[in-house]
């Protein structure tokens, strides 16, 4: 089975063993004439490294150097395909030896081996989270054709160990706090309590789940279609694509069950524009803070779109991250030839993998978007 | 933009307006000689139809008769499309003639002119819940490929109006209770409440959201794909392609973002096997309670997929609906020329759209998984 | 195994056998606002009928009435898909009990039994030519999108029965005798000859192949892709899809593999334009007199693409139909238990399939054709 | 636009530009467990290259080297994409420095343009033949698949420069003479003469055509579907994806235009099998030669399909492919701003490409089977 694609126009293939010789992507179908550099790439993998300093969620350290192969011709893109290439360095595969023969809880060794039958053990293989550089290397290119279009997509860790981070709707909230601590919290008040959490869960091998709140701004509206493709069903599957997500709620989400009609419908108060709520022209805190150029609607409980398609406002959502499953604490397993083990994972492992979930989400946004806007192309005659 | 196909294998692609002549469906890539009666198609349409009886949450009444044109000779699938047509009766196409000039908050009026610059006004026209007849017939045909593989899918409203229902971990859910009651609960002890809920939302011009979980049973281990593909993405796609539907979660679902590693992971019992735990043969209520034959893990924290990758456990996850938008309640919004005005939305609409949505989120998770399980037979040399 | 899409954007899906309920399509992509009527698709399956006339290739008689079911508006496209269907009539089945137990040479008897291990062996089921009216109804869509960029599809039966008729480039060629004689011949002079030959063939029990040209004006430039997606490779895959296509040329076609470079190139007097070789402005007999608006080539020896992408000069390609399988003769065979059986094929059957292929041709064409005309759009930034 | 994937299942996706870094592929759908070497792709990338020798029909001299990058461990194809890379090298781009103002006649330079407003001037960019390095590496690793299903996939020049070449039918044809001349002809008698041929074309800056076949034995019945999919029309799609590529024929082809039905059906001799007739047990001339394992036709008109799906028997298709377009000659174009130019294409050029386009058209071909044969297991319940 495939399953390596995303997208219809804008389209990605992915590639990449966690210890193989290296991983990446190829894009077809980015249009001719983008302004594009490495660095617009590099500069989104550094962002999805583990991020340093005391008390991080993890202790990896991996430098991502990306080659783009093909598809840039003096600095802008050909509208032919963009292989980019990232070598695997700093790989300690003796650390696997011992899961050859184990399966570990919460992991894929065990489907995989139902699968295919055979697997590559070293760090996950493809089930590994450096599975992921692939697609960011990917998303930055559909970054940088989204900015183009005055389109800009943040994200924050908003509950990290239990801990909830208020968003925006309360004073304080800062995105640009998100890239200066480890656990890109919009909160910089909240870093110490999170830090000696999580520096509790390593201590006793444990770890922890976390909540990644996505944000895009200055998206027209129109895009998505009424049915299958409908923007939050594109986007809900880029976002449970990614490992370790369990769940995904667009605008007021789980709660909306519990609201009345009245409570929860968005009144209207303008007509049908092209245009999308303001974000480059001002920054991403001044689109909040002044809610300058809203569209149409009075509030965004829909969370910007309404029947699958887009309707200028933020496209806001939440996605749930279940606890890293690779912990230090002995847990009950079998090997391969079905006999029970006792094991305790060792090696260098997050204890939260939301903070780097955070960059990896955009990524898929920015997929799933840049192709939604490629789609638009063909509504009208 | 296109949007309306759904599958790779198994593949779909639905048509119709809810005030057009007909909907349906065609279903390209049915294997061959699968046992397959108009009646099976039937069946799936009334689950969807309105549930009667004293404060049903809606109060339409729609007989759909489905016509098998294609794919189906003397009673078995012949490996070619199977289409099947739904012809629109009882359409009461002039209670929408205010529609045409005026965008209902919460419904895709506006965004539709956005993205096409016109639409069908009557009903929603193809945005309404009734392009979902043409899902579940396609659903049904899933369905039975499922059940001739021993799979099983089931679903209930597990909260409604803000009122939450315990599932099958308490004693006394009954699952064929789901199909007696109008708001498909699992235990009759709680329908009266609802029922007072829902007439006092109906008496003040307002509606209510809701929660259905889906349970999957007796499916085999090894579907889905590694990266783009997981089972719990092609899932949330598909439930997320549900009007209304704001958000998903797959196993412990948000509630994982809270917990620990040593909390979540499901630890296991025996090696990778090729069939799943039982459904088919014991019954739904019987294979929850006995338990029996469980696959490999002690515990279900994943909602049966690891990686993306379906475990042999129960599939479970949650929908979230929206409260229907459709109120009586005056609401604020604008014409199409701009200009503010006041709409009381009349006609027969759902209070709460779960209990239907409960049968349309079945079929769509057939259809998902229908296609998983003929992708899975390339998996290997 | 599927395979009855086609298109990526501008996308088709067609369903029926022979003697089924009904035949059709859905067209998921059509762009919203275009003018559509039922007439336009009912002409174009006229034009695929049997042409009557002392002499006919054929003697079935086939009255298909389109019903178009979604999609359509107050007379324009929604941007929805648009179903269309088509009941069977005048369905002699019983013609065909012989059938059910014995294969005929040259059909799909044998290799659909062998596929499926099943077939509706009346008729040919889905491999009978009654499976083209899905296709001749989504190509008459395709057609009316085509129209209104300027673009026109026309076809004409080249060689029949051994006999060759020259194209344009000899005086005499009058496209419009191709709607008057019943082998579609562009030449007058030719018909009474034809007529004989088919009359022979019919007389002794056996059948004749044939050659059409199709010839596309007015197709912009820049359609199409440089690899797998050249205009030439999806339109040959178009060709071939058709039963009893065994060959498809472009331009110059085998002949170029005798030629030298120098003999073959087409040499360039202009720089590229947006604009393709006028057709609809004049006709298409005006626009081959008088090779007005000639966009930038001195010749056509490439039949309108190079590297895969449209020039804006005509597209002009050839197909190669095998004679017509079902014949009087008697025929070696074998039945469904392996015995020899001696088969002489009875029923209404055409002697030869290439006057009836060419709107058929012409349908495939426009579906390619409209397919890359959207995909066109995403071309640039 | 994209169109650089090939395939549903077996799917791969190309990328790399004449002078860019790299060329290469991902496939993703290879089956788990396929024993894989990178000598199994080196050794297709040798075949593809300028064939050495007196009178070879090109002088350039390319050494490719692939890497896999993922998708293979411990020998072993892990289901997962397998990325293969050929770094480019030997590249004299400033040979080209004249092309960035001027289009080439016969060349893709000016639809390019076209198509996305800009172009990699150097060697053709992308429209460069060498692009095909990266199909040919991914239809190497089709091939190992292939093989492992005892099918086979030969070729040889059957026409170039005006000289015709005997098949099989004719005694003296010996397949393994293709892999020891530059002109890839099945006869070493032929040699001299077409060696003086392209000899003097060359002294005179001219260029020539050619025709080449393809065949493939040991292919199972029942591959490719009945309607747009059929073997035929896939396998016509992936001819003409060729650069030069004007046309294809399968089994009797064009010539089946002028042959009678009586003629051209092939009768019938035993029942559906799941066999193909017997390739690589015996070797190419051999089950030429003996025709053992005929699976159930007398002959093969069809060229190994019926209806669109495969019979088992040899798949037999030819290729016409036009003259190179860089040619010595003085050619009339024009430059970017449309001013008249005359032009002597210089640099190291093949004079025909059909030798090298051979195994080219086998790797499309083994990647065309590759897919239908995994699709093939979709096929009955």
């Amino acid at each position: 089975m495939s399953g390596n694609s995303f997208g219809t126009l804008f389209r990605v293939m992915t590639f990449g063993e966690s210890h193989g010789p290296a991983l990446g992507c190829i894009i077809d179908g980015c249009p001719a004439g983008l302004l594009l550099e490495t660095e617009d790439i590099a500069a989104e993998l550094r962002r999805r490294r583990p991020l340093g300093g005391e008390g991080a969620s993890t202790s990896r350290n991996e430098e991502d150097e990306p080659e783009i192969l093909s598809g840039v011709f003096e600095g802008r893109s050909l509208g032919t395909p963009i292989a980019i290439i990232i070598r695997n360095r700093d790989q300690r595969s003796q650390d696997y030896d011992e899961l050859r023969e184990v399966y570990r809880p919460g992991h894929a060794d065990w489907t995989w081996e139902a699968k295919f039958g055979r697997r590559d053990h070293r760090g996950g293989g493809r089930s590994s989270g450096r599975e992921t550089a692939g697609r960011v290397a990917a998303g930055a290119v559909a970054k940088v054709f989204l900015k183009a279009s005055n389109t800009g997509i943040r994200s924050w860790v908003s509950s990290i160990a239990g801990i909830d981070i208020p968003g925006p709707e309360k004073p304080g909230f800062d995105i640009e706090e998100t890239e200066k601590n480890p656990f890109r919290v919009p909160r910089s008040g909240y870093v110490k309590e999170i830090q000696e959490k999580i520096e509790s869960l390593r201590a006793s091998g444990d770890s922890a789940g976390g909540i990644v709140t996505v944000s895009v701004r200055g998206l027209p509206p129109g895009l998505g279609a009424p049915v299958f493709d409908k923007v939050s069903a594109r986007l809900a599957q880029a976002a449970l694509s990614l490992g370790g997500c369990k769940g995904v709620e667009f605008g007021s989400g789980f709660a909306a069950a519990s609201l009345t009609g009245s409570q929860n419908n968005d009144t209207i108060t303008a007509g049908p524009t092209d245009a999308g709520a303001g974000f480059m022209d001002s920054g991403f805190m001044d689109s909040i803070e002044r809610k300058t150029k809203r569209s149409a609607f009075n509030t965004n409980n829909a969370g910007g779109s309404l029947g699958g398609i887009s309707t200028g406002e933020e496209i806001l959502f939440r996605a749930a991250f279940k606890p890293v499953a690779s912990i230090g604490k002995i847990q009950k397993t079998v090997d391969a030839s079905g006999r029970p083990r006792e094991l305790s994972v060792k090696g260098r492992h997050d204890i939260c993998i939301a903070p780097r979930a955070a960059p990896v989400l955009e990524a898929m946004t920015a997929l799933a978007l840049a192709d939604l806007i490629l789609l638009r192309r063909a509504d009208r005659v």
